[in-house]
């Protein structure tokens, strides 16, 4: 006896089902869900995405999403409230928000979109290197690499530093070391041996 | 410094962490995915949504989802291909789904659509129990709770067997007993005890 699954319950299942992260018993789970709210929040949610993905544009400056030009950032920027000469790159637009969030960075992003990963066919064309590089103007004073303490996040770092340096522009790396609050009795051996190679004087 | 993301990434956040299981960071990232979908693919699962929404209707007889009158399986049922006198009551349409899988079972379906649970509100009437009890005419021969083992799924199937039995229909329940290809070391206490209480002669 074949499965027995109504058609609309497999046609949602299968587009949560390309999403990432969403397994099919994941999808099958939030279509059912979708198949009873009400129609009208469905169309509220649908549309949402139609309208976020048809408004959402790349900052033409940091590339990090905007529905404007440029981001707020940037044209904070622009009017000489943040230090345009100090440039962190990131991978991802959740990153700038990380930081942000964090305060203390008077300076200005570079949103990759992706890390360079080789197994997975994204070489520096496929990620906003050569945005990054037509922005570093003599004004430029220091690029922070910003990329997750990652193997992609590294490479794609090192790599950039590569391309940076013979240019005269400073660039540098976020520390290593302990995450504030942690037992060193909980850290990992890389960790920690990072941490004592970038001790400080007190 | 306030925290800085994009409004369209807020928005398709906030929608996604609506749905059942879909936590903030989870939705940041399902929002930033579709932000980097092509604008055709983000249409087509918007309106695939939508269409599923607009066309899944309750089976007039089991209530189990399907785009016409009747879903199929009850049609099968009218045509005399399968046993209308069987009725197996289970709580969603994925169980419809697995016991058609797992094959076997020649009987009919009621879908409750939930469970009662009264600690979250959901006492008989949220559920379809009226729509099981006006199919039960002299016809039905047994209905089988096929609810979950839980406690929720018990007390269903302990309640509506109470409302079914004075009308001199045959009531059962799925067996209890280790799963097949177990461990005994393994199972737990109530399972083992189940599994002896309904042993079976050999």
């Amino acid at each position: 006896m074949a499965e027995y699954t109504s058609l609309p319950l497999i046609l949602a299942a299968e587009q949560f089902a390309k999403l990432p992260g969403i397994g099919m018993k994941t999808a099958q789970k939030l279509a059912y869900h979708v198949l009873t709210m009400p129609p009208a929040e469905v169309e509220m949610f649908a549309e949402t995405l139609i309208t976020a993905r048809q408004t959402v544009r790349y900052c033409r400056v940091c590339q990090n999403f905007t529905e404007s030009e440029s981001c707020l950032i940037c044209a904070s920027s622009a009017e000489g409230k943040r230090q345009s000469e100090l440039i962190c790159v990131v991978e991802a637009p959740k990153d700038v928000s990380a930081i942000e969030r964090a305060g203390g960075f008077e300076g200005v992003y570079h949103v990759l979109h992706g890390l360079m990963s080789p197994m997975d066919g994204i070489g520096p064309e496929q990620i906003r290197i050569k945005e990054l590089m037509t922005r570093l103007s003599g004004d430029v004073a220091e690029v922070i690499m910003a990329t997750n303490p990652t193997i992609e996040g590294e490479a794609t770092a090192s790599y950039i530093s590569r391309l940076i340096k013979p240019m005269g522009i400073k660039v540098s790396r976020l520390a290593y070391g302990l995450p504030v609050g942690a037992s060193l009795e909980f850290a990992d051996d890389v960790t920690l041996v990072r941490a004592m190679e970038n001790r400080n004087e007190i």
